[in-house]
Formats: structure tokens, sequence, C-alpha cells
């Protein structure tokens, strides 16, 4: 038996459910979580199922012959989808540059199996991650950048994510604007961490600026890479209290927390299939 | 055109949401949201419905005629199900002793329209509520209680949970402890506000069971009502920050302000069908 | 025997705490509950400090003859401070306009005695808060505005404030704004509820600026009124968090409850003297 | 210059602040950071000065010279008290068993300097946590634990104790119970983290006695260890939501960050000496 996640998105219209679940039932599926929403301001309807194929002939059932027979349905309703099996790890690569709270995070959540990912490789323009990346038995890739080097340095990174066949790219703290060239190329499938409760603070030192102001909550905000710059779609968001006790450096570590927690909860419902895209916003099925 | 919520709960196997997606596609009803829940441990299936039927013929649809087509599903799959218009207020009837920061709360709210109830009567074992009850131009019963009187008490209730059809019995901090008999002839359709964060510090006084103990969170739960008291299936729980800076007095007034947010969720989900019960446990489809 | 509350600010040196302590030691006093911060950027020190004065002659111990005391030892350390009766309310005139959730909010907690507040006079540009004003047995004055009539509301205003001798403005979604100049005669003694997480969503309609950028929390800030607009001293901040459901009007619900609770706080902490202004950020001695 | 810290408790009589403050002064302290707590139900005051020793012959003063010389007053007001060099890091032993994300949070805070602590030595009764604490260049140490080997293996941590001059002993998820000599020996000196929110779910599985009471939020809670189990002064708290939709294993994941957060947040407090008991509850000074 098969355990399968279906997620799609179309027009909202009537007989939508009703077709899904015609093929469900029409394929031995039963469903085991289910959820669904309909913007009533785009008129768009977004899924996601999780279902397991179980029965007669059901070892001979896979995400491909499933795909292949979903297209007719997807067809009628102008449907976009993605089928997979649902605990097929994503491949994901990560950037890191010298702060390593949030790579340290998802490394340790990876080694106890809680998020469903693999790690090819971890790429830094720095070396300070190493170590962290090795004692993981994992492969770490140098790649430094300089003004000069940049078209070579995303060119590197481009052949890593082909050779490795990655489905996700996570900044986790990589400290170099990527060229919009290569944020369009990545677009839906690189996720970023802010560090600050966007939009307040975008840019650089996005501490120092809530320090300025004086705010009593810091926070961080994980989102879709796009072109425009921490503009990109917002995938989870978090907060920290603070107080006027809090010098700059107090707020960078008080914030750390939550850029880590917020950062490998995208990554979680991402590689699980929990996020879709609904404009520049997102639906979230947590 | 008619807005329906259907909630339904019955053994989780393949097919349920196909028939009533079925069900739907031939009532002309289109689905606005929808969540389901397969208990893994239990093999229970839940599932919450909110439809529009629209176009031709729609105008004859009532939650009744939609009941009564529906049985049939109902019956193949061994299902529980309820089925109402889905804007149609809750008749609720609150009770309150001499603290009155929940019943401000619900009135409040009730008076923006954001809690889908009417409030037929409000009943207290004292008279410290009524202005505030009159002031929203709302029926005032005092009901005293004694160890004598609690019997007739208990019995003009009844009469009042009658005369007013009643759907649902709020305890928004009522003092009085209810009899077995009557807690179970509410069982499901009554929801109490407990000050801690159960099942810490069941029974009376537990701010002061809290402050003894020490705790940095204080907290409130809103559950079911059940002859064993403290132990009804929990709908919601919140907390609230403390430290040690924080006397018997202030935990109390600093744990109110999560009793009224507590309770007005309670509220508001039960009214809009959103709570389902799983054994002594609750399924809320928030 | 006395209660009384001294705040202060001065340099930052040594012996300004053993000044003070010698100053109590002096008069009776002894410290109830007392805070200092020293900001290390600004090279300022704050302090609040709630003590007793017991003993032979205590009953002769006003706020008045404390205060002329202390001036040799404020004039000494260049200090600005404030001394009052512990218990004495802050006379609070509070403006609203239709929307009454932190009104109502406000006026339950004044009437429980958990704020330490006097409210001579409620104003608003429209009539909707009259009933509910009126039910708490306060004054209520209409004040409509214009863009024409607008010096003279103001002028109303300033006649109440100095006839009620007003000590704190509570902006409670009073929806017009107030002049530069009028912003600054009320300089640290008004207080606003801006309904998002400042710095995000300045200006008009903040929830719908939210929902446009998808984002995941909602939130609210209590501040000081500057003429600057939504730029005055952070006092408090709060958030909720929300998800791809809400649409604009539930995003407006959401944030209400965290609207009257951050004010509700700031109003709390102001009239108990903990909020003190250190430049455009504030000390909250919680 | 020195920079130190001073924590204090006595009973609350007047004068307590003018004689600590004179102190200061006759020795060049300047005050850093102050806090203080009068507990007005036990009588008893409490106080953290972090204090800088400038100017001339500023650095023949050490911890040892100050608390010699502070005797005097701390025998005048009956003090119990502590004096440190303020940036002493806390030689800090570790227990952990077969689950690692408590030990790994505190390695990786350790290793970017954000917990002020040494680590001589971290101790295990299995081996899985052997290569994380290679990686972080730390000793390890495989103290194996049977009914019959229980005190031998307790002997064998006093003798780490002792030889490795261990301040604090953090019980990072360590699953054996120590002997009520063992706790009696450590008392004051040892945190544990147990994994709900006490004094909810005591003893083992609380994460299955949650999920059975049906609760909506899981917590965590540090505690020093006293021979009664699970009953220590509770110096950190919090909690995480959670819905119907989490199995058991989903409750203990979601309670993992938890635990982690709410140890490494007491292990910090109580290394920079902001953590005092009063009675079986804390004063923290965070």
């Amino acid at each position: 038996s098969g355990d399968f996640v279906l997620v799609l998105t179309c027009p909202d219209r009537p007989g939508v459910v009703h077709a899904v679940s015609s093929f469900l039932v029409g394929h031995g599926g039963n469903i085991v979580e289910s959820q669904q929403f309909g913007d009533q301001l785009t008129g768009r309807f977004f899924m996601r199922l999780d279902f397991l194929v179980q029965g007669e002939g059901a070892e001979q059932v896979t995400a491909e012959s499933l795909r292949s027979d979903f297209a007719d349905v997807a067809r009628r309703f102008d449907m976009t989808f993605e089928l997979w099996e649902a605990r097929a790890p994503y491949r994901t690569l990560i950037m890191v540059s010298k702060h390593l709270h949030c790579l340290n995070d998802l490394l340790f959540r990876y080694s106890t199996g809680s998020l469903q990912i693999e790690i090819p490789v971890v790429v830094s323009n720095h070396l300070d991650a190493e170590p962290l990346v090795r004692a993981h038995g994992l492969e770490f890739e140098h790649v430094p950048v300089t003004p000069e080097t940049k078209p070579q340095a995303e060119d590197r990174l481009r052949e890593l994510v082909e050779k490795h066949d990655i489905h996700l790219v996570v900044l986790a703290r990589y400290m170099q604007v990527l060229s919009d060239q290569l944020c369009s190329e990545l677009s839906g499938r690189a996720i970023n961490i802010h560090h600050s409760f966007l939009p307040s603070f975008k840019g650089a030192k996005p501490y120092h600026q809530a320090f300025d102001r004086g705010v009593k909550l810091v926070g961080a905000t994980a989102h879709y890479v796009t072109a425009d710059l921490d503009e990109g779609p917002i995938i989870e968001q978090d907060v920290v209290r603070v107080d006027h006790g809090f010098n700059q450096q107090q707020l960078v570590t008080a914030g750390r927390d939550v850029e880590a927690q917020v950062l490998s909860r995208a990554v979680r419902w991402h590689a699980e299939s929990r996020v879709l895209l609904n404009g520049h916003r997102t639906v979230v099925f947590r």
C-alpha cells in the first residue's frame, strides 16, 4: 500500500471536490488528511490531500501512474497540481554564511528525522560552517563570493542544483544578495529567512533598525525568494518579546531563536507540500 | 441562495467524502469551507462543511429538507450529523456569579455581532450582573442558590432552558457546582470556564494553588460540562506569563484576561458548529 | 503611613542610588518595589521607587513635602523626577470614534478597579459611544469634527483638559488626526493605539495593507502621541496569529482583541508611573 | 576595572538598600544593573546587583576581597549572599540519555558564547550523545546505570562533580531518577527539564497523559532538583499550541522545541546568578 500527497489549485467551481473524490474512489484511495481553501477574493480553490492506496493491485500504483491518471481531471478543472509519494524526502540545498544558528537547527532536526528532507550539500561563502556540516556527515562546498566572482559563484550554485537534483534551496542566513536572474530561476523553490517581522525593517541590519525604533517585540519572517528583495510571499512569521533592557546585541541574540524556529517550520511545511502560492500570498495547510 | 453548515462523524472508511460530495453536487451545493479529520487511533472520521445552495430551485431548499435528504447517506455510513443554516444564531443562556469579566466580554462581542448567538436570558445567583445585563437590553433573572434551595434553583434553570429553547448554556464564572443530574442533562451543550490550565489546579481557588506552586504561567480552560467536575472535554486553553512579583490577587487579575478570551473563543467555535466530541476529547475545526 | 512613588531620570554616575536611598532612610521610607535601568548607549539612568513612609511623624508626610525635600538631591544629580501618592488615580480623558472595543475594555477595567484612573469625561466625534459611557455613569461629550470645525473642536478639547485637570488623554480608536500643534501640547501625556505592529503598515487601513502583504501575524501598538504621526515612542505591542483563511474583515476582528489588550496595558503602566521616556524610546518598568 | 555580581536575600527592613549602596560607594562601585523584590507574604527581600569597580586601586579589588569586606553588612542584616566576577563561567556538567534535542541546543548556545558556562564533561547512561559531544570538542563519559549499579553510577557522578569543580548539574532529558540522597546533595545546583507544564502530568510519559486528556497546549518546566520528584522550585515554563490533529508522537515532537528553549533559559539565568530560591518558589531577575 502506498501513501501519496496531492496538492492542487484551480478556479473554484462546483464539482471540484466531487471530481477529486471520484478519482480517489476509482483508485482505491482512502483519505488520511485533507484540507481545502476557497479564496473568495480571487475565486481560486486550493486543496491538499494525503491518501493511502490499499487493496488489490495497490503495489502497482506509483506517483507516476497516479499523476498520469489524474491529468484528465486536472485538465477538466484547469488545475495546477503536484502528486508525490507522501514520505519522499525533498532534496534540499542549504546556503549559509557566518551565522550558524539556523543551520544548526535544521541539521539537528534533519538528524532526528523530523524534517522530511535530504541534504546533498551545504554551500557557504565562508568556512565557518564546515565543521558543523562535516560532523553531520554531510558534504560541504565552499563557494566564495566577491563582487567580481559573483556570476561564477552563481553558476557554481546552478551546477550544484542541477547535479544534485535539488528541489529546494534554503537560505539559512546566507548574507549575499542573489542576482535577479537567479532569484527568478529559483522562484517558488527557494526559502529565505529575514531577521525581522516583515514588512518592518526591510534590508540590512534589521535589528539595528528595531533597536532605534524602540520596538517591544522582534521577529523573523520566512518567505519565498523573488526578484523583489524581502517582498516574496510570506510562509511563516513569529516574534519574541524584548524590553528596554535589550541592547542591539541582545536583540540579535533574542531574535536568533525565532529565526531558527520560523525557518524550520517553513522548511518542514514546504517539504510536506503544505505551502501553496496564492499570488504573492501563501496558503499554508499546517 | 442558502448557506448551510453540515458537521458529521462516522467510522472512517473509503468513500465517505465521495458520498458527501455526491450529495452536495446532487443538491446544487458548492463548498465554501471544508475541514476533515481522521483519527487514526479511534478510526473515526470527522467533517465540517460550509456550503452554498445556489441556482434554480435553491429558494425551496431548507435546513430541514437537506437534513431529510441527507438521512440516507448518514444511514449508509453510520453517521451522526447536524445540519443548520450557517448563520442561524445559537440560543445561549449565560450563567454568572459575582465576577463579571467573562460576561462583559461575551456581551460586548455579542453587541458587535462577532458571536453568532442570541441571549434570551442571563441567570445569576447574585445581583451584581444585573446592571450590565440591562445595559445591553437583555433579560436578567436572579436565581439565588442555598444548599437547601439548590434543587428548586436547578428546576428553575431547566424551565428557562425549556421556555427559551436554549441550545447552549455558558457558565461564565458561575461559582455554584451543578448537580450530577443537571450536568448529565446538559452534556455537550454547556461550556464552563475553569480558571486554570487544566489538569493543573482542579477544584476551588486555582490561583491560590498556582501561587503556592510558584508557576511562571497561569491559564484558563474552556470545557464541556460533564458530571465529572473539571474533567469534561477541553475546547480551548491559553496561558499568560507571570513572575515572582505577582501576588495572589495579581495572578487573579492576570488570569481574567485569559479566561475571557478562552471562553469567548470556545463559545464562538461552538456556535459556528466547529467543535465535535471525540470521546472525552474534542475536534476543533477553527 | 503613606505610600509614594518616585520616578526619576538623570545622567548615570556613581552615587545616585546611594543618594536616593539616603533620602529615603532620612524620611523613614521603606522600599516596596524598585526598578532601575542604566542605558549604556545614552549614559542615562532611570529609576522607579515605590516606598512606604511609616513611623513617628509619618502622617505629616505628603507628596508635596517629599517633593520639596527631594529637590536638593535632584539638583545635585541633575535629575528630572516626579513624586506622587502611589495610589492617586490619574485623571484620564478618553477619545473614541465609532469602534468601541478599546473603550469597552477600558471602561470595564476601570469599573473593576484594575486601572488606577478616574474618567471625568469621554469625548467622541460620533454618538455611538454615548450609551456605553452613560451605562458606566460617566460624562459623555459629543464634539463633532469637520475639516472646517477642526480648530474649534480642538479648542473644545483643550477646554475639557483644562476644566477637568486631565493628566492623560487616551485615543481609544479616535479616527481623527490631531493637529501638530495639539500633538505638541499633549506630548508625553497622550497615548494612541495604532492597529498594526508598527513600523509596519503606518497610516490608514493597516489591516488592508496587512492582508495584501499576506502576513501571518497581525498586531497593535500603543505609543505616545507626537507630531510625527505613528512615530511616537512605543509603550507596548503585541500580535495575534492569523492564516490564509482570514479575509480583511476577519483580520480586523482578530486584531481588535490585541488592540484592546495592548492599549489597556499601556494605560495601566502609564497611570502607575511605570513608563519613562528615553529619547524616542521608552523604559517600561512592568 | 572589574565587573561583579552580588545576589542576596535577607529579612526585609528599612535600610537594606542604603547599606548595600553605601558599601558600593565605599568601594568605588557603580551599578550597571540592579533588581530588587520584597516578598510581602514572607517578609523577605531579594536583590541582584551587577556593578563595576573603577578608578584608583580598582585592579586590586577581587571577588574574594569584596566578599570579605561585605561580610559585615551581611551579618548586620542577616543576609545570605553570593558575590562573583560577573563574567566568570559556571562550571556545568550535563547529563543526558537518548533524546539529544536539549543537549544539542545547550551545546550550540555554548559554542556561540550565549551561555555563560564551561562544560568540563557530559555524562550519559547511553552512547548516543557521544558523537555530538565530541564534535564540540568536549569530554564525554559513559556511566551506564542498572538497578544494581545505580549506587556506583551515582558515586561516579559525585567523583566527576568533585574532580571538575562543578557548580551546576543540568539534567537535559536524563531519564534516570536520581536517589533522594543525591538529590539532596545537589539541591539548588541541579536543574531538570520536565516535559510537561507542571504540575500537570507529573511522572513518566507526560505527553501520553497530555494526549489522553486532550489538552490544547503542551509545555515544559525547568526546575531545581529536590528529593520530591517533579516538585522542585520552578525556574521557567512555556507552552506550545497543539490541536486534535496531533498524535502522541507529534505532541512529543512539538514539545521538544519548548523543552530545549525552557531549559536553555533556565541555565542561562542560573549561570548569570539571576535565580534566587524563595522557599519552594523562585525569584527570577530576568
